[in-house]
């Protein structure tokens, strides 16, 4: 029987990722275990951000799980490429970084092959998978202390508020004459 | 009586809110009725993907309402500082984007010192903008026709991965010899 993530069951955090993320992604499942450590290490329960390092998966399992979500900016998603999230005090910066070890995956060969990608996907097991992260429950995450640096805990404050002679919108003044879409970094094509 | 936001009465979708943004945020339950009036202008009810223009609430209320959330990628969060969100066809792009427009917020005063931000918090009168935004039920929002840039639908796909020799971790082999983090980029303080 595989152990909980928090209050949940792993069957039961199964269903609420497939509510929520549309499948059953391995990596969000993955990512249940390492907000579950990342949680039960926190030096202290206060309020905390949480930063992922990268913007697959993880993110949805901080905000399945945690308090912080991208919109109410708790949770800063950042793309380093590595498969690891962190629990940080708001006011310190002081926390855990949770990461896949490597090194401990020798144990878990579907999880391994599906980490590294070493398999085509319609070669992987996806049940064996499931099944083997949750007998895993975590055993190849690694956990670090860590500080945020102080970039990430400023609170960027708007500031007052213009309306672009552009778009006609409403646009922080402090990004020029014109909004920053006015600007050119519109995304769609004109 | 508020209109509906998809298949949630106003005061349901309130309360889905709370939950999963932890406050009743003016922006999550505005952003609620620009979900729903993107999504009854959908050209097509096909696949369709996200994308906000700011990261301040709005991400929240479309993972609230569609399968688009941050970690599964089909909701794309840049920051032009503009309170507007987008529906898009997956392949072609097209689809609508829904913002507010300042012009038309002459009748709704509490929704309009919230917005430009011209009342000290503490004055602000939370009942009364809660209670005329789900009277307003969007009827201040802009709605246009938009074709997202391509560079927004290329999937990026990781390529293969190495172990990074700094940090003993998994990353993109492509990003070079060490991991984006060991690079410099890493979030901590050293």
């Amino acid at each position: 029987m595989a152990a909980n993530i928090l209050s949940y069951t792993y069957e039961e955090y199964i269903e609420r990722v497939r509510a929520f993320h549309s499948y059953a992604a391995p990596g969000v499942l993955i990512g249940g275990f390492m907000v579950d450590m990342a949680y039960r290490h926190l030096p202290e329960k206060d309020l905390y951000d949480a930063l992922c390092e990268t913007p697959k998966c993880l993110p949805d399992a901080v905000q399945l799980l945690t308090p912080c979500t991208v919109g109410n900016g708790w949770l800063t998603v950042i793309n380093l490429g590595r498969f690891a999230l962190s629990l940080y005090n708001k006011s310190t910066g002081k926390g855990v970084r949770v990461y896949i070890d490597p090194s401990r995956l020798d144990g878990w060969p579907e999880i391994k092959s599906w980490f590294f990608k070493s398999r085509a996907k319609k070669e992987q097991d996806k049940k064996a998978l499931l099944d083997q992260i949750g007998e895993a429950a975590g055993a190849f995450l690694g956990l670090q202390r860590v500080e945020v640096a102080g970039r990430f805990m400023e609170r960027h404050h708007r500031g007052t508020f213009a309306v672009c002679p552009g778009c006609a919108e409403s646009y922080p003044a402090a990004d020029g004459a014109l909004c920053l879409g006015c600007q050119g970094m519109d995304p769609y094509v004109p």
